[in-house]
């Protein structure tokens, strides 16, 4: 494919500037690295024989260079633009600065990915004040030439010497009043070469020097615009929100300027050969008649649809492109099937006509929503354009989010309240209640409700899983409610901070509009809007083509997708989502509901063991019906049930009232319970007395928790279900000796129900690894434990030493900084947390080599996480429920990504 | 020196048992692994000639094999013993059960080193109802043979059938009652077969079987009561507590009996080869007349001094051995002098004269002060007897530190106030005060203070600083008081639970005494005591032996030793201690003393950047003051200054109180001071904004701190002061990025400085590993900085996931159940946080090979940490200046051992 053209100077060790056009291109589609996107696909249609006017692109490589030499370029570059630009010359039959045909430009900047910020478009570059006489007496058109000189000068200005676009709007506006015209199509070509040099005066002014009138300085500026643009904080901030690797540099792509401004039989346009919205095969897009691109950008007039069908079914009363310029129409039709084709995706097209001839600028994959992927990448299996394994390559898992929750109607009459942060995806429309009690008291008779809380806390889980949707007043997207929402499933808006809530009085406010107790409202966790009253919804569909993408995805990930849920709500959620086990089962949540905290609390204020077991005596009972309920749900999957985890203190009041309430509740000594409050208070909850060292120091909490489950799992077998997969986890083990120590007393727990029962379910008992240390003793931690399961939000917040829940003070700075590339929490540190993970995983299997290992932090439903748990040799990893279509997803392109890596 | 006796049986395939007696022995002083302490030192005695009588050593290897086989013996063990007492029997002419000549026997435990918890004794063994009338009439003394039999049944009966010794007195006195006399020894034979009688009838009551009359019974009960001692819940703390691996076992030692309870030529004693407590030549101990070793213990009659030149300088009243066994003396002289010169050690004799002729029972090193161990040390090297690495080996490091504090006069009266726990080492004196502000102004008059608080908090840092030593009620080995007054190395009580104090009132109480504000207390922070007035104190002396000794040690280390020191006084006690450099200097200690909090709370509650420049303006001289002092202390030795670290709202007042008082003194709102410190609560500050967070963020801090550097080690060498060797270092790094960008910005200030001073000093940069992450990311971290420190407190919380302040709840009861050997705080934990030391050290030095490498974590100063360090290849450990001469001396002994392990 590749060939050298014969004018390519000999002197050339690296080869820095590629040709294309005239039905043949030095690079290929490719060469995205080297020539960028938009290079690569203008040489692979000029290898395609498809009408694209003749230019060459400048490589990454000269970015890169230009960067680490002080911004100078390599010496035998212009050499190689020079030779380039003289080839252009001879297809197009006109000459660089030539003022008797001169041959115009356009220079745009082009890297691997299109990427805003940075210099988009120059166009019609190479006019000077004799070049553009020169194009005036060459097209006998002086409107047209003096029109596009003034176009190029306030572009250049504006792109390459950063002068706003004020400064000539002023000039122009005044021009147009002083001539008396409305329109800037008005003016004729006297008052556009007056304007020009307006312009040019205003420059010198502003600058202190002239508006550059060779063709070779205006060329140069815009190279060195493009690749000054690379470092624009802009794009510093684009790249760092999308993991674009600052090494890979920008191209810059110089081509002969072809226009859609030469009259009425010239248009410019942009098409998709699908429609990006719904996914529907049908040319789909906009043109403008009489115009250059920027127009069609500036918004001025309003485009034109470009097929027949789309304008009949939009009642357009414009003509279409099908209608006004048949001929050209068919060729980009003809032309955009071959795209297609040749790309096997769905393409994004730029195009302009010039005086009936159409010529192609630019094509590339097109952007779609979530649903257009789905029935894209389907279709085209069906079409045979694609594999099956290309499908689920190619849509973007996180993109499914958008299909998994309600979403509310786009064309609906909506009243907004306030606006907070999306703390959860989906919409939820219920009526306001202002505590988790009437929260729940209003779930049990059917009815819908949205709980509003200034902020909540652990002991309001029970409100939020009564509700259908989440609202707080403070808080961020890490707050408690945003995190357990998001677990939950329930939407989710927090931190509306213009929100005030009276909830004695039952009353929010919010910039002068009012909410009761009891009115419904509806929110948006995926925007973080409130909106007064019911917003009608568009529910999740599960089947068609997101079912059969699904069934794809599902028989080429190697990685098994289990969800982390506390409750057989959850669980079943998770199942319908196609979640194939429980990774990670809460068992703290269980302790929060009304009648239990009590005896949790109980438990807590014993001051002798045979008071804490008789407090524990009373949740038995209640645990065992929790796991006997979800181990129904899962009909036999595995579920991992994690022992207590949090410290004591997360169950015990915090502040006087709340104190006074509950001694009085619980018939307790305030006084006592303050003091131990105090007691238990710590200083870094976070690395304190929580996880296996309660079990330790409490060793009756995991021996009730332990025979619960057990009895749970025959009770469930009893009343004919199928066994459940048992796991029992043991939280934050560093140590070997601790997980020995609770191993053996919770056999001992076993071999007493087996006693009683006469018999025993199979169970495994393994640990989390969250702590370093368990990482780097994992060899000796796998001679007990049967499995681990990767516990990376805590191994992220021990690994780096950053608290969750304060690192809002400084990552955010540190993400703007460009100091770390992503947030830790939302996508696992490969290169820190997932050392230790890799580690874990390498020494436990040496000691127990099927040592079944899983994830069950955050990252299991973040799709890079997701590969790197592939590669790492994972067997599965377990997210949230409505995540779990995602990681099946994700879990098939990482495997997908590991066969081409390996083939 | 090993040679295999003749009748060793031939069916061994493992040797189980050594004999030894007769002038040679199968084992020697070096197989103390396989035979323990006491048995080697038999073997190696009987090899020597000595008057050792006849046995033989069951090894260490039987008690593996016993507890790896179900507690059951091998099976040729019996075999073995019987050959092996058959073999004494020849020796000794008697027989084992020959109630005609019977053979007694001994039988003690021996471990490798001695361990209370495990059975002890047991004399006497091979008496029954027939062997009793034996001996009776072999020895024609009948009252001995049943005083013997007698003594017999009620040791063994306790020690090895758990009988409580009240059973015996009980029977013993109603006997004597009946027989209407007072001592024991006025008992005659009759008496005491009777009184055997009874012991027996007890015991068969209590057991419900007989006492058991057949020697082999009672030598396999004792035997397995020696190995079932092993596992004692005793045994099994002591050695949690001094790391003895449970995997050694013990070994067992049954020997002839010899009978120091034969009439007034008899005698029982123990000495010491040199005086233990102050290291002088003589022959040292105790001896008592017709007694056997069980008399010595049960204290009933007092012993009497071996040598005259004792007895008479202690003036006692009975005479030496030296003057009634003038003979035995002699001999014992002899034979001590021979052991000591045999062991090159200062040794701990057993003997026993039987009438006239002395027997060896057992020698050891001997246990001795830290006074006289460094004086025996030194003087043996002069006396020719050891090398000087010999001495440098010997003495333990911890032991110093007895003699680096002022200790109080043992004989002087005391009146005892109150006792907490001994939170930092050493004895003060001075005028009770009830605040910092008290204590420093009465400093300041040049008064001694003991600075008396209920709990102290940063603020309290100046006062004490300023007094001699501090004492507070609540707060433990680890409470902000401890570990700042260990770092300081001010004499410490905390946590005097009896105390009450009303600071307002200026009086505290305990248990009835009072005492007022400017009374006179003195207060040993080496054992928690606290007395009334002042107690006379003996300075310590760090010249002598003590400094001829660390002249040795400093000859033979390899890691420098600097010291942990924030203030000038701190770096002049630092290089009295010997102190190489400062490993870490804190700059937010600076920051408490009065006048200075004041602006670093007006830089804190600042809203711009710009206020905050103008509060950090005003702290930049102070600054710079405090390093000026404290490098022209140094005197051009290394100062590594670690950059702010802690969280900003530890220097803001915690309660409304304080708040409205702190707002009053600074002149602003206290609502505006309560937001700020509600804002900047964290709720795992150990995991928060801090360290090169706070950097950052707030670059005009690290800025003023750099700059306050750079002058401050100019200004020096402008005074005619040495140029410091300036290590500038930045805290919690967990990315390259972070010293990236923070090296940039004092690179920036440096060259500011170099411009307006016209000169710099040299200066690193470096980074403390104080997170999992930085150890893992060290190859690159490298890169950037030049130097690392571990910060070991830190790396121990995070890789542990312990919070030290929340740990007291679960890591005692952690040491106490065995789950983790030491306090990982107290000695690194060198399986976890050791590994991510040895891959730092690994993987720095991989990109920067001549990187510098230090500890300053409070591990530092312990002695199996230091030895850590030394293997890890460190440059340098720093420690509290207190611990400098503990760490040269155990930095000398690690190298010593490594040129073992090499040679």
């Amino acid at each position: 494919m590749l060939y050298k053209l014969s004018f390519q100077t000999g002197l050339n060790t690296m080869q820095w500037v590629y040709s294309f056009g005239d039905g043949r291109a030095e690079g290929a589609a490719v060469m995205k690295n080297l020539l960028g996107g938009k290079g690569a696909n203008l040489a692979e249609m000029s290898n395609l024989g498809l009408p694209v006017p003749p230019g060459f692109t400048i490589t990454t490589e000269v970015c890169t260079y230009y960067y680490s030499h002080q911004q100078s370029y390599p010496a035998d570059l212009k050499l190689a633009v020079g030779a380039a630009l003289a080839r252009v010359g001879e297809i197009t039959g006109a000459g660089f600065g030539d003022s008797s045909n001169p041959l115009l430009v356009s220079v745009r900047s082009g890297a691997r990915v299109s990427m805003p910020g940075m210099m988009d478009t120059v166009l019609n570059l190479g006019l000077t004040e004799k070049t553009v006489a020169g194009l005036a007496a060459l097209t006998g058109d002086e409107r047209f030439a003096y029109d596009s000189y003034r176009r190029f000068i306030q572009m250049y200005s504006n792109v390459v010497m950063g002068i706003p676009h004020a400064t000539f709007e002023e000039i122009l506006e005044s021009t147009k009043e002083e001539a008396g015209v409305e329109l800037d199509t008005e003016l004729d070509a006297k008052q556009l070469a007056r304007i020009a040099r307006l312009y040019k005066d205003e420059i010198l002014k502003d600058l202190g020097s002239p508006f550059p009138d060779t063709v070779q300085e205006q060329l140069w500026g815009a190279i060195g615009a493009v690749f000054g643009s690379w470092q624009s904080a802009r794009a510093k901030t684009y790249r760092r929100l999308h993991n674009i690797p600052e090494e890979w540099g920008t191209a810059v792509n110089v081509q002969a300027m072809v226009f859609g401004n030469r009259g009425e039989s010239s248009a410019t346009g942009v098409a998709f050969t699908r429609d990006p919205a719904t996914g529907e095969k049908l040319l789909f897009g906009e043109f403008l008649v009489n115009a250059q691109g920027e127009d069609v950008v500036a918004g001025i007039r309003t485009p034109q649809p470009i097929s027949r069908q789309v304008r009949e079914r939009q009642a357009s009363k414009k003509p279409s492109m099908e209608e006004v310029m048949p001929k050209a129409y068919g060729e980009l039709l003809r032309i955009a099937q071959t795209l297609e084709a040749h790309y096997n995706d769905m393409q994004d097209v730029e195009f302009t006509v010039q005086e009936g001839k159409l010529y192609m600028l630019q094509t590339r994959s097109g952007k779609r929503t979530a649903e257009a992927a789905l029935k894209i990448a389907v279709d085209m299996v069906s079409e045979g354009l694609i594999e099956q394994h290309t499908a689920v390559a190619r849509v973007d898992p996180m993109a499914l989010e958008q299909l998994l929750h309600p979403t509310l109607d786009p064309d609906a009459p909506k009243q907004q309240i306030t606006v907070g942060l999306a703390a959860s995806p989906g919409a939820a429309t219920g009526e306001v209640a202002f505590s988790a009690e009437e929260a729940e008291k209003l779930a049990a008779e059917g009815r819908s409700v949205i709980l509003v809380r200034t902020e909540t806390s652990p002991e309001d889980i029970h409100g939020m899983h009564a509700a259908k949707g989440i609202l707080t007043a403070r808080g961020g997207m890490t707050s408690h409610a945003a995190v357990v929402a998001r677990g939950m499933g329930r939407p989710c808006v927090s931190g509306a901070g213009t929100l005030k809530i009276d909830a004695t009085k039952g009353i929010m406010t919010s910039g002068g509009q009012s909410v009761s107790r009891g009115e419904v409202v509806t929110i948006d966790g995926s925007t973080g809007q409130v909106f007064l009253g019911a917003v009608p919804m568009r529910e999740p569909e599960l089947t068609g083509d997101f079912g059969t993408l699904m069934g794809w995805a599902d028989g080429v990930r190697k990685l098994k997708i289990r969800a982390n849920a506390d409750r057989p709500e959850d669980a079943a959620t998770a199942r319908k989502f196609g979640a194939e086990g429980i990774g990670l089962c809460r068992t703290e949540h269980m302790f929060f509901e009304a009648e239990r905290i009590v005896a949790v609390r109980q438990m807590i204020l014993a001051d002798e063991e045979d008071d804490r077991k008789a407090a524990l005596d009373k949740l038995l009972p209640m645990q065992r019906g929790d796991f006997a309920a979800i181990f129904g749900v899962m009909e036999g999957l595995p579920v991992t049930i994690r022992l207590l985890d949090p410290p004591l203190h997360e169950f015990l009041p915090k502040n006087d009232g709340e104190i006074a309430e509950v001694a009085r509740a619980a018939g307790g000594d305030p006084a006592k319970l303050r003091a131990r409050a105090i007691a238990l208070h710590e200083s870094n909850p976070m690395l304190g007395h929580r996880g296996c060292r309660l079990g330790i120091t409490y060793p009756e909490i995991y021996e009730m928790q332990a025979r619960a489950i057990f009895e749970a799992a025959l009770d469930v077998v009893a009343r004919g279900g199928q066994p459940v997969q048992l796991e029992i986890m043991i939280p934050l083990v560093g140590f070997k000796s601790e997980i020995d120590w609770l191993k053996t007393r919770i056999e001992s727990v076993a071999e007493a129900v087996r006693t009683e029962r006469g018999t025993l379910p199979d169970y495994l008992i393994g640990t989390m690894i969250e702590l370093p240390r368990a990482a780097l003793r994992a060899a000796e931690i796998a001679c007990v434990a049967q499995f681990f399961s990767f516990g990376t939000n805590d191994l992220t917040q021990t690994t780096l030493g950053v608290s969750r829940d304060d690192a809002g003070a400084f990552l955010n700075e540190y993400l703007a900084k460009g100091l770390i590339p992503r947030d830790p929490f939302v996508s696992i540190d490969q290169d820190g947390v997932g050392e230790l993970v890799k580690t874990a995983a390498e020494r436990g299997r040496s000691t127990r080599p099927n040592l079944k290992l899983g994830i069950c932090g955050e990252h299991g439903g973040d799709p890079d996480s997701i590969a790197f748990c592939h590669r790492t040799g994972l067997d599965y990893v377990s997210c949230s429920p409505f995540r779990v279509p995602i990681a099946r997803l994700a879990a098939a392109q990482a495997a997908l990504q590991s066969e081409l890596e390996y083939d």
